[in-house]
């Protein structure tokens, strides 16, 4: 069996490799363009390769590995990668960490420092940080409890301050105010940022933080008063140590409480200085960074390794005698995985663009200007719920579209799938961001329909459009004005007409609160279609400015056609719903929709080459380089723990069956 | 903390007991008609109780084992349930089978006996079926492999009939004809039933199944010419030795392929008799008994789980002023959940409808009748594909609308989804199985266009229908009649104009199969769209018989309002494309639509406490009967084995860095 036995693995299988023969466009080019330019390209590829090279970062046994021993790679990778950064002279902020992406132990302990950098006096942060900074102490942040999430004025757990010793005694008052959730608090952490309700002389004054010592720095004990643990098994996050903790009288010093906004004075009074809005911020900045990090990268690895499967794997016939056909060749396995692949590529050029407004709103805020943040606040909310929601779908898909074979570990498409689907539940629950821009929505509706100012990422919503879509053939529908006036249109009529909705329902006696719930499953909606547009609409911008680089330009032009077509096919009802696109035109929309797969099919691989994830990167027997799919599932699952061992069923329950067999056979 | 120690589990949260005090109808009566009468209901709870008594076939460590542990586990239970079942006299199909569900090793042993009884000779069923049942030998059914599922022809295994031995010779000519996820066979399986493609001096006959030794009985090592071992680990199933088998020059003898229908003898005269069809009637009956047990139900069971957690969990404020609101009281939690709940029934309801139609085929096949075989195949394909489909996509509303804590293993829900979303995939991939349904489909629409008969199941495709749908107010939606006959018009203008587009194809030049892939997107969304229709037709068939139990039928009634109209909203397009539905009809629905979900909150705990699910066999920390969520979550978590031991990952790298700063702090 020479092509059974022997490792075909590193050279690359021909049908993958004559997917790249005919690239309508140059793959470097178009990596270094997503990368920001060559230099950037260079330098990610230098960190990839250093981490890489290095055997304490290895990734091999990752799905073989219990929750214990995931925790402890995660720990052994965190403390080895400070210690990389100083030598290597990497920062904070570098993209190292983006390499190692959710292996990684002390996210949490990241956050801690964060909160005592942006909440902390001066002489907290000169206390407390080159500590944290150096892992001399793990710290977490305890804001969430067992009954509360994201109505954090909700939250039960209790900080007294005591005059007499000049302390406060925090205390969780019964079990649903349990903090519960935060990582590296279950195992990890010695010091935790506890969000808690502060009372002075009987009197609350709502959540502050404090810090806590939770674990000797000696021997890793608990401290008195202390309860705490790991809150067990979860879908991922298995090398994550998400804690719980339960406070008893615990005691902490006056200067324990962070205050560079909030102090209490020795003798009780409460002072608040400046201005809280900026807390927001913190919020708003992590769910745009998260974007990024933890759902467009993964979608494009998903992507990279059900596309490269899908030239490979071969099932069924397409015509009557020949061999059997690439199921990328099907129109189905297309329609699965390319508007996937769009979305990616939208998704990648929106976080940019948010990033920007960001950088943008950053600076007016360094200038005392709080002009920004209602709409910062607005798009980081539903962009983080729609851009979470559309991918998490996007990675099933792609989970699914690799049948048998994508269920397995090895493919890495169940990690990928069960790590972002927790990204619509964190960093806020996805319905609830997405109502809080729907109320921003309705908010500037109401004032741009009565002529006040409104910020210009809204104008649209008082602007006049026609009421029938102009398109008159199918051909019309690769126009990037016809489709993206389409969703504009469609993000208004929804905005407006659950705007008059609420109205109506207010004017006809019902109270203003009553009102809105009966409205929030249409406002959650109209809030999703007005990210959509405006992905769309960023989408075919980016492409316009590419003009200097035509072939890049065309097959980006072509994905975003597929992604706002696929978007209009998909949600058929809200274009047809007043008639401003016609069934006829929506049949000219199918048309077009249906031809594109066909056209960006032939650069599938390229256009996933280009994202330019090594395969230790993807981490996946079916997505590698080389498509040795097969061969690559075979060796890997030798490696299983399963296989390394007799199992003791076997002695204890099927010998004594078996050994009555003997003399029957 | 007398309420954060004390248990309170057994006693019921008083916000789910107050969920029961006003159930619009009687749950136990409820119970009895799902079952099929109280006697039904009486003997299930007391297989339910036998096997949760018995303390082999516990759960309780299940979401904190590793897959060897889960493997062994399953072991165990299989062969005590064999001892049970005798001393129980319960029967092979009797419902113990499913109260232990998902736990038990040894379903492709049932399967590898199921084919010896169906394909096997007299002698061979006399000599093999005795030893398989009384796992004396172990089987597994290997006939996926690495590169081929699905398409069946494609499949590569070789055998080869050696006239001199009267023996056949089995190989695997590649790594793509590897055997591959047959369960039982990675780690347990002493046979397997292997299929292969024959051949006799030179001549391919197709493929055939083989009885092959694969472990010895002795001592379970590998028999000569054998390579087998499990293929790690996949997103569930952890408890199933899925293996792979590679086969070397290894004679079985002629005696070992099964011969009912196909027989090589002594001198290579290759002899078939009968029919091979009835093949295609096991696969078909496999998949309709799986839609109740591995889709329905486990629906059912993410449905109580959620519905109970969402009136335990209260978060933020309905009203100012009062305290915080249960979630199920948000209109978007409702519309998460509530119409998942009404699918869960529509699916137990269509599984009954299609075991009818199967008994009834079968008894027609019995008297060698085989008309009914087409529509019986098209029929579980496309019901396969549409409720395995929908079902996975609701129990990951399910998991997300329980936020954090759903994502907990602890929870239950993880596992129901990772398990649920592996039958989109097995038995048929569900894109493969739509295609099949809608050529069956486009095959009846053009018979029933030229006057000839199809079955009665698809008369409607040439029925002359209403263009505009006539209903004038939001209540007029709430007529079964009115949105039967949405659906039914809506399927049959899908399936005739994805019939014209075939045509317009063919006629214009390009080749038939070319203009099949062309049209496959829309293939499969009729076919879809069919099962839909069906569904709901079926639904309010069900309700309307229910005219002795009124109190049920009133709810059930809603139910089926909800799920119609759901289907309506969410799939708006389709209903408004040919203006059937206009969009001030379309409002109309909305409207109707969002007030049944109210309407059918109330009684929402009450639905899901009918489906009768025990706490063990739902294994949830949030779906629990008495609705202690926080204090089970504390308790549970605290069993987990990262509570159990002190990491290595502290000595080893966290000690040296805290010790560090004891002098400092």
């Amino acid at each position: 069996h020479p092509q059974v036995q022997g490792s075909l693995l590193g050279s690359v299988n021909p049908d993958l490799a004559s997917e790249r023969q005919t690239a309508s466009f140059s793959v470097e080019k178009l990596t270094a363009w997503l990368d920001g330019g060559t230099e950037h390209t260079r330098l990610r590829r230098a960190v990839v390769e250093a981490i890489e090279c290095d055997p304490v970062f290895s990734r091999e046994n990752q799905y073989f590995e219990s929750q214990n021993e995931r925790y402890e790679a995660a720990v052994r990778k965190a403390v080895h990668l400070q210690k990389k950064m100083d030598e290597m002279g990497w920062t904070e902020n570098g993209p190292e960490f983006k390499a190692l992406s959710g292996d990684l132990a002390f996210l949490l302990h990241r956050i801690f420092t964060r909160s005592i950098s942006m909440l902390g006096s001066d002489q907290q942060i000169a206390k407390w940080i080159p500590l944290a900074t150096q892992y001399q102490l793990i710290g977490s942040y305890a804001q969430t409890e067992l009954g509360h999430g994201t109505y954090l004025q909700g939250l039960e757990t209790t900080a007294v301050f005591d005059i007499t010793t000049q302390e406060f005694v925090l205390n969780t008052p019964n079990i649903s105010a349990m903090k519960w959730w935060p990582g590296d608090m279950g195992r990890s952490a010695t010091h935790t940022v506890v969000f808690a309700q502060l009372y002075v002389n009987g009197k609350c004054y709502g959540l502050h933080p404090f810090i806590v010592q939770i674990r000797s720095l000696q021997d890793h004990s608990l401290c008195p008063g202390i309860t705490a643990g790991d809150i067990g098994p979860k879908m991922n996050f298995e090398h994550i140590d998400n804690g719980y903790l339960m406070l008893q009288n615990v005691r902490v010093p006056r200067e324990n409480m962070l205050s560079k906004f909030c102090e209490v004075q020795p003798d009780g009074t409460y002072v608040r200085r400046g201005s809280q809005k900026i807390n927001y911020f913190t919020m708003t900045t992590v769910r745009i960074s998260l974007i990024l990090d933890e759902v467009v990268i993964p979608l494009m690895k998903a992507c990279t390794i059900a596309i490269r499967y899908s030239v490979v794997r071969r099932q069924s016939k397409l015509k009557p005698g020949e061999q059997e056909a690439k199921i990328l060749d099907y129109q189905t396995q297309q329609e699965k995985l390319l508007p996937q692949l769009a979305a990616a590529y939208a998704f990648y050029f929106i976080s940019d663009y948010l990033q920007e407004l960001f950088d943008r709103g950053y600076r007016e805020i360094q200038r005392k200007n709080f002009d920004m943040l209602p709409e910062l606040h607005a798009f980081s909310s539903g962009f983080k719920a729609m851009v979470t929601q559309y991918s998490t779908s996007a990675v099933e898909i792609c989970l699914r579209a690799c049948g048998g074979h994508g269920y397995s570990l090895l493919s890495g498409l169940p990690s990928l799938y069960t790590k972002i689907v927790a990204s619509c539940i964190y960093e806020g629950e996805n319905t609830i961001l997405f109502l809080q821009t729907a109320r921003f929505l309705i908010k500037c509706f109401m004032a741009a329909s009565t002529g006040q100012p409104v910020p210009p990422s809204v104008t649209y919503l008082a602007a006049v459009t026609p009421e029938k879509c102009p398109a008159k053939n199918k051909l019309d529908f690769l126009s990037p004005d016809i489709y993206t006036e389409a969703y504009q249109h469609m993000a208004a009529r929804l905005i407006n007409s659950t705007a008059a909705k609420l109205q109506d329902l207010v004017q006809s006696g019902v109270k203003k609160h009553d009102a809105w719930n009966q409205c929030t499953v249409q406002l959650a909606q109209a809030a999703k279609a007005h990210c959509h547009y405006i992905t769309v609409k960023n989408f075919a911008e980016t492409v316009e400015k590419l003009e200097t680089q035509p072939g890049i330009q065309k097959i980006m032009k072509h994905l975003c056609d597929l992604f706002a077509l696929h978007g209009i096919f998909s949600n058929a009802g809200v274009f047809l719903h007043d008639g401003y696109i016609s069934g006829a035109q929506m049949d000219m929309v199918t048309a077009s929709y249906l031809d594109l797969l066909a056209v960006i099919r032939k650069d599938a691989v390229p256009l996933v080459d280009a994202f330019d994830f090594t395969d230790k990167t993807l981490n996946s027997a079916l997505g590698s380089y080389d498509g040795q799919v097969y061969q690559r599932l075979y060796e890997w699952a030798q490696k299983s723990p399963t296989n390394k061992q007799i199992s003791p069923a076997y002695e204890r329950y099927l010998k004594p069956l078996l050994h009555k067999t003997l003399s029957k056979l």
